[in-house]
């Protein structure tokens, strides 16, 4: 076996542990979180299947690329809410990044973060629709429980609001309906139980 | 919100149910199932990684698309081992995947069935690349537990090596090297605890 076929195994099967690095969000059709490859599964089919909604022409092929890996430093760095992120955070990740695809050969090892670090920043037109996508399926989770993981986690109107608006640059169609169904979600007051400290 | 949006939420929140689908492989971290989401999101990576080992060239969103969604009809039709399934099980799959895509909005309801036919069908190159990858990984999860699972369903190395050759079709490389580790794995004798009653 070449040493190229054997790198790419074992990141294969580094990577498994995403299966077992849980979310904040619950899936849709139980009572349980979410796993980071379960996510990454859905996320990639929907952006497939909401792709005539992207504000400008994508290529799908560089989407679902940045989608399927764009959550692999939690394999290294903790998954803290959206919410609360600080810049240490962000770099933590983005050092987390670097070392995983490390493990892979030249030249994958630069593409693979090269696309990873395109996601998070959210400049180009794929990295905006797969940004959608990525935000896009959390608030469903969300608004299909009247934010009850908001509540847990203390996160305001406000704060859902201003974090997710921009959804509305990778696609304004799904920006429009996700909003609506938070303001019926807050009908129902995701803020009612909160004990806000900070 | 338009209807064919509204289909297309429909169906994202119904495909969730992959995620409470059991396999018949383990994971590679822990011992425990994988469900239909962990593997499509699993498995759509390791052919974006092993890409260059494809026989022929393939278009890689094809190859994508085709995993994604390749298990799908799994939500009406429950998941035969490999091994066992008869004609009328592969009819009662055809029928679940036509009924599945067939709640998506056109055309995009006959572009995921024909992928999922495509797919099953093993003729093209993608389909071929895409198969090849899909056999190749519950191989790489059964030969490092030394074949515990074909010995917990009875599953010889013959047939082990009869229903997985095809991989060659798709991938030479990847046969090349799953073929030495299930012959390392038969050296454990994963036959040892069977008690073949048919």
């Amino acid at each position: 076996m070449s040493g190229e076929l054997k790198n790419r195994l074992d990141f294969i099967m580094e990577i498994d542990r995403m299966k077992g690095i849980m979310r904040k969000s619950k899936i849709f059709h139980c009572d349980r979180k979410e796993n980071g490859a379960e996510h990454g599964w859905h996320v990639s089919i929907a952006a497939l299947l909401l792709a005539e909604y992207a504000n400008e022409k994508v290529d799908m092929l560089r989407v679902l690329k940045m989608l399927l890996v764009h959550n692999l430093d939690k394999i290294l760095a903790s998954d803290k809410i959206l919410y609360r992120k600080t810049q240490e955070d962000l770099e933590t990740e983005r050092t987390a990044a670097k070392q995983v695809f490390g493990q892979l050969p030249a030249p994958q090892n630069q593409e693979y973060y090269d696309l990873w670090v395109e996601f998070k920043d959210k400049i180009t037109p794929e990295a905006k629709f797969a940004g959608a996508v990525d935000g896009f399926l959390p608030l469903m989770q969300n608004t299909i429980r009247d934010g009850q993981e908001w509540r847990a986690y203390q996160i305001t109107y406000d704060e859902v609001m201003e974090r997710n608006r921009k959804i509305a640059e990778g696609s304004r169609v799904l920006w429009k309906h996700i909003k609506e169904e938070i303001n019926i979600a807050d009908g129902y007051d995701f803020s009612e139980d909160m004990n806000i400290t900070e």
